[in-house]
């Protein structure tokens, strides 16, 4: 055996350990009986204490110095290796105790802060939550950016410069097309109550529709939806609202989108460093092309809408443009997660810019919330009325989840720039989603994105698939051009 | 820390892994999906490696030289890391490889044969099956007995001679009980089909009923019925036949029983070497006292009927006696998992006297199938008609399982010894019994024996509870005044 060799061989069994610990997480999130949590939470700190172990192995690292790969694959499962074994070696095992122990209490005091919707509850804890993955960083950064650093967890080879490029320049035209669209009448949605069993049946016909393989998956539901694992047993989660069903379906179509692009790489990269998405900017990318480009586009929502009749009968809604309006609406609103494909990124840019200066030293904890309400005020045109709606909404900066938000929008980002190729690959593509077809699109994903797992990085994959370099450009486009001729602009 | 504390806080994460493998179990039983099996096989091998590394790493073994326990339960947790480390260290990791191999493809071969009714197509794998636990026991044996060493996987601290002594007493009392029943008319079953769901549905109420707390457990459907889980997660599936809701019931109660066990485990020993079930044994008292004694008892069943009726309206039995009579039919047959309380120990003590042959090396394979077929007959008063009603018909020794089927009759024993204790112990079990009432029987089982969890071998448990040396004859005479009353014998 070659020094690759043993590597390898190494990290195959480190993925598959690794898929255990993800499956234990879905297990958490759908089947596990309430009164197990404090078991599991022992179970989950033994699995990852082993992963952990494996990742900082010494060996590991004496054989990454000497190892050899033969080809371009070779090269990036090493560049994966690698990246796993400095992220678990830079940062001081204290220092790591100290943060999941501080961020798991940091949870609890998160959700009873904003039940309570007393900020001043919290930040006691996100001080103590900022100072630790500071301290990470500096560790992780050795004497580079801090932030960048971070980014590294869940968008390597992309910097915080590059990113704030193209936010800065999507910001004033989603602001403009926010308010003008705001400006005008908001389109009538759905009435009366859904049959839930029937929501999720439906579900799992679009999940097939949308290519998602239920021979190596499966459906099931959850509070928060989500997609889980990798190769032969990638699994998600969708919810239900009697009086909400778009919520159901589309986040189904969202999470296909994910496990579309899991399910879609390539098998021999399975349980290995590459046998994953690459990034989650590019795992969004999948699943808001599913969902907004294709899963709200004018000829797919014609489909739904045909389908959802048979289903449900009369719901409100008479026609397939009413349809396509109901389910592109543009509301206000304060939260994230509800936001709808024009006002989904003005969110994103906010917690960006904020969380950037948290890490940076430039914004203290207590001067976050005053922060947050102007900056909502200046893009979203009204205030904050509760810390709920505001800088408490979200879980993220509670779990430490510093430098995962840019994600979400660099996602759509990349979508953009994904459809408008698809667009050109796929001539007829209009005419297939007109007919509930899919295979166009998701076939060229899989094609030009899915496939290639962990092989290439974010920003090279994009331009690769896209034919250009990452830019919001082609998002903005397909923005004003759907959203001005819903609203008539 | 004093080196036991080393060796306790070693044991916890490794006794939370071996939940984790638990657990994964259950999932490839309900939840996989059917094109995950080949990864799942990766998945298992990693997290079992890192299970054997870790019983079998060589500093639990220094630990133990010098490790002291100030107490008996320290001392059991010490006696328990003991039989682990030197079932992993035993055997050579290339025999222990080799075995896995084997048993693996064997279990494909074996069910290849039996479903073309072909035992000369099974008996070379299990040629060499047989060859290699036979080789594994004698690793174990340390110049002792080979299967008194393989024993020690299933039932600690119990001999072969033991088990044999008390088979020996059972055989001829059983072989007359059954002939004399099997001489009269077969009651009555049910007639008509019973709605699936309905029969899930009860089957949750039964388990509640048993005392199964639903917040640290779930029930699902399986093919083969089975409990998983130690601690405050302890799951059992159950399965459904639309001609056969006893199936499913009986099915439920014999789980709820394992489940029972484990769930009443003193939370102390969570997560540590006795947080578990002491032995298959054991288990299998728990599991078949819930089942036999109470569950197809007079009075419980009684209780059942009405529910029954309440739920299915008319199944074509009319009053509880004829019930009661339904649900303890004893009949012909050929298949142990099919057998009733009379017949079932006959079928474990069949294969008990062959496979500890078939390891002593008094019996070839090549001679197995006579072997069972004139056991068969000999103690059933007929002839096997195919394979897969007779050698054929068990997966175990596929799996390479010798040692585990002493157990399930052993279990019977162990139960007859508790009923006797229990019955005393509460006088008005019957009048409980026939209100549906299960707490006075379940709350004595968990404070003589399922508390105990690891701390007591099993014949000093049974011992303990039961207030005599473990023995046959309350197995027997329960039985015989049982099914002397039913048959009029």
């Amino acid at each position: 055996m070659t020094t690759y060799d043993k590597l390898m061989a190494h990290a195959r069994e480190t993925a598959a350990l690794g898929q255990i610990a993800g499956r234990l997480g879905w297990d958490q999130e759908t089947m596990m009986p309430c009164g197990a949590a404090r078991q599991r939470g022992a179970e989950m700190a033994a699995i990852e204490a082993v992963l952990h172990a494996r990742r900082s192995d010494p060996q590991v690292g004496d054989w990454l110095e000497t190892a050899e790969a033969i080809d371009e694959q070779g090269q990036a499962q090493l560049r994966e290796i690698r990246r796993a074994y400095e992220r678990a070696t830079k940062v001081p095992a204290d220092l790591a105790k100290r943060i999941a122990q501080v961020t798991s209490e940091a949870q609890g005091k998160w959700a009873a802060a904003r039940a309570a919707e007393d900020v001043a509850a919290f930040l006691p804890v996100l001080q103590e939550v900022v100072a630790l993955k500071r301290e990470e960083g500096a560790a992780l950064a050795d004497g580079g950016d801090l932030y960048d650093a971070m980014l590294r967890d869940y968008e390597p080879g992309t910097t915080a410069a590059q990113i704030a490029d193209i936010f800065d320049a999507m910001r004033p035209r989603l602001v403009d097309l926010r308010a003008a669209a705001l400006d005008r009448p908001v389109p009538a949605g759905v009435s009366g109550t859904f049959d839930e069993a029937a929501q999720m049946r439906l579900s799992q016909e679009l999940a097939t529709t949308f290519g998602y393989d239920l021979s190596r998956g499966r459906v099931d539901k959850a509070v928060h939806p989500f997609s889980s694992g990798s190769g032969d047993d990638v699994r998600i989660t969708t919810r239900t609202s009697a009086t909400d069903p778009f919520n159901c379906f589309y986040s189904t179509i969202h999470e296909v989108g994910h496990a579309a692009y899991e399910q879609g790489i390539d098998a021999t990269y399975a349980l290995t460093p590459l046998g994953q998405g690459v990034s989650m900017g590019v795992h969004e990318s999948q699943s808001r092309i599913y969902e907004n480009q294709i899963g709200r586009s004018r000829a797919f929502t014609g489909w739904l809408f045909g389908r959802m009749r048979d289903v449900f009968g009369d719901f409100g809604i008479n026609d397939a443009d009413a349809f396509y309006a109901a389910v592109n609406r543009v509301d206000n609103g304060y939260i994230r997660t509800e936001a709808d494909e024009v006002q989904y990124n003005l969110h994103i840019m906010l917690r960006f810019d904020l969380e950037r200066a948290l890490m940076a030293g430039d914004l203290l904890v207590t001067d976050l919330e005053a922060a947050w309400n102007d900056r909502f005020l200046a893009d979203f045109g009204y205030a904050v009325d509760t810390p709920s709606n505001g800088c408490l909404q979200d879980v993220h900066w509670s779990v430490g989840l510093f430098g995962y938000f840019p994600t979400y929008a660099l996602g759509n980002v990349y979508a953009g720039c994904l459809y408008q190729a698809l667009r050109k690959a796929v001539p007829d593509l209009e005419t297939q989603l007109a007919k509930g077809v899919t295979s166009g699109a998701t076939g060229w994903l899989r094609d030009t994105v899915q496939q290639h797992g962990g092989l290439l990085l974010p920003r090279d994959l994009i331009r690769r698939a896209g034919g250009i370099e990452p830019t919001e450009t082609p998002l903005l486009d397909y923005l004003e051009e759907k959203f001005s001729a819903l609203y008539g602009l």
